[in-house]
């Protein structure tokens, strides 16, 4: 019965192109004594465990139809109605037509590539890119040009021009931690609105500020230069219940013109049909109660002694091979070495040797070149853990010059 | 303020080449009176909403981490080990290396498509072929050869030779609710090994025998032909919690090689980075209890009750225009019209204007030509609305003859 095995079909092209460290990361979280500072993960002990168990069960009790049956591939329309609500601003009148409900705020970036992107499209990517939404528009195969939102020669209307879309995180950047300044926001608002180029604000960390006072989102900043009900402006706005809550949920929205929603929810349609009935009327029970208002204070207060223990840790044990800003909110410190030749993905391989595991720049680079930085993060872990995870780190960093001296 | 809006980039290519019928119908079951024949929908009184309720609390409560947080791509390893003791069978060893766990039936159909189509890709497909299969794969832009399983002189071989891979839904296909039988399981799964070519078999449908004793899977039949352990052949087995619990979950899974679970998991990263903890853990709860085999014999009697309505009433009013098979499993009858000259597509315009919505054999058609049959589903309503609809099909059916002659 035993044949030799014929040649299979390849696997598509973009396959070869892929990296899997967001794999090894979540695989990382089970080395035992592994300190793991790679991944964008909340603390644990902010989920409203016992809150959300009682949401699900009166959610699905009360409401068999809408969480087990199928529902409308845009999503629940009281959860619509409700993220129109929380979004909507003056100058920003938002109705149901404006919001897609997506299957986590990956599914939100997902869905953007399949409606925009063919091989060889051009984004124009804040640069350095969240790793997920490199992961997220791979297959696709897309080109990105580097938009540095720190560089004031920055000619924004002249990298849109030609480009499917721009995606920026202006709160807090994933990986960087920077938060774009108001002047910033308003020259991106400027060329989305000048060159046609749709603009993706991707939020996910917008509800954590530790000194800052939030800054008007890009959608509020286009909404005040257009007359039209309701928006139908080039910003996408995404957001995600993952760090407000908790990610085990899978909720996101992208919040655009009508016609953009309409785009997304055909290719919504193809991904997985809908959102779960189950997990988007736990968001709207979360939301209808003020669980997100009633928990963020403590999650702020706890995030903000991370990053305080962290950049502490760091000014005794790194300042002499990395330079860093502090944040002023996110999950992440961005540390970029003071010698250019410092290979930092030879760095993540000696540092889980020393049992700790942080995230190689060359990962937020479509290209992969960028090798001098590393990305931290800090609220995850207890202040403790930090202090002995940059310890490791710094052990690390002595056997890597070590062994190159 | 207000500028004249410039130029929006293009969609991409394939957004103009799909079809809203899938929202239509959603949209559809919204409509007052209208009753609702065309959507693969179950009977929302078989989802047993006080145990998943309870199901549902229980998880979060005990198991906050696992609910509630990023969990593996590849899914929760108790409900892997789950999935993979439960399809496990003589001649088919399984382990969790060979399963992935998927956001719904759909997401896997996405995720086959990004890790082995590319534009211009052939697949073979079974003839009708599955809506949502054709939606998943549609930004991907391949190529169809179609797979007719009732003609005797197919020559499987041929037409898996250069397809990326063959798609079938063996257990009463969506849209012509037919079995495949065990010799055509054979030739198909004989075909695959010799050529090497993915063979998906896709089975939501597997528990909805209302006559037959259940055949081998296809993916059972490759197993017997492999000395391997665990599973490596060329069979993608898929199911989903959708038709055995209830949709609302988005819980499916693909049984496959393990390199084809790794290339697929690479994909589900950029998809939606993990399901949700939450409805993976309904899940598991589900089948550690025996919820599915618990309350199957009763939505089996239901079902079967509700196809001998339909095809009672069709017999009744529609025999002088259509003929189809009683099938023996399933959720749908698939009627093929007398008259090669009879145009579904118009049919459908004028049942929705008597009140009732079928489904027309055009989607079912990569190309959009075949609009010579209807499929309607008999799962979703009560014998006396199926013998309505019926009855409103009819009198479309001689509006439009009417109009004709």
């Amino acid at each position: 019965m035993n044949m030799p095995a014929p040649t299979r079909p390849a696997f598509a092209s973009w396959l070869g192109t892929t990296n899997d460290v967001t794999r090894t990361f979540l695989a990382a979280t089970r080395i035992p004594g592994l300190i793991n500072m790679a991944g964008g993960l909340p603390a644990p002990e902010t989920y409203p465990a016992e809150a959300v168990a009682e949401l699900a069960r009166r959610a699905i009790a009360e409401n068999p139809g809408d969480t087990l049956g199928y529902g409308p591939i845009e999503g629940l329309p009281e959860l619509r109605d409700a993220l129109a609500r929380r979004f909507s601003a003056d100058g920003l009148p938002l109705t149901r037509d404006n919001v897609l409900v997506t299957t986590s705020g990956m599914q939100g970036l997902d869905l953007i590539g399949k409606v925009l992107l063919e091989e060889g499209s051009i984004v124009a990517g804040q640069f350095p890119t969240y790793l997920g939404a490199l992961d997220a528009w791979r297959p696709r195969m897309p080109k990105f040009r580097n938009l540095v939102l720190d560089d004031p020669a920055l000619d924004a209307a002249a990298l849109f021009t030609g480009a499917q879309f721009a995606y920026t995180v202006p709160n807090f950047s994933n990986p960087t931690g920077k938060l774009v300044d108001l002047a910033m926001r308003e020259t991106l608002v400027e060329a989305a609105h000048r060159t046609g180029t749709w603009l993706v604000e991707d939020d996910p960390y917008g509800g954590l500020h530790y000194d800052a006072v939030p800054l008007s989102r890009l959608i509020e900043l286009s909404g005040c230069r257009l007359a039209s009900k309701p928006y139908d402006g080039p910003v996408l706005y995404m957001g995600t219940l993952s760090k407000e809550i908790a990610p085990g949920l899978r909720i996101g929205w992208v919040i655009a013109a009508p016609e953009m929603i309409a785009a997304l929810t055909l290719a919504k349609q193809g991904s997985d049909m809908c959102t779960s009935g189950v997990t988007q009327r736990i968001a709207l029970g979360a939301i209808e109660a003020g669980l997100i208002e009633a928990i963020q204070p403590a999650i702020v207060e706890l995030y903000r002694r991370r990053r305080d223990a962290l950049c502490a840790a760091m000014a005794e044990h790194l300042a002499g091979t990395f330079q860093w800003d502090v944040p002023s909110g996110g999950m992440f410190v961005w540390a970029v070495a003071r010698d250019p030749a410092l290979d930092t993905d030879l760095l993540l391989k000696r540092a889980m040797e020393s049992g700790v595991c942080i995230t190689p720049s060359s990962v937020f680079d479509a290209t992969g070149q960028n090798r001098r930085a590393i990305r931290i993060n800090f609220t995850r872990n207890e202040p403790e853990k930090l202090v002995e995870g940059v310890k490791r780190l710094a052990t690390a960093i002595r056997t890597m010059q070590g062994n190159r001296n």
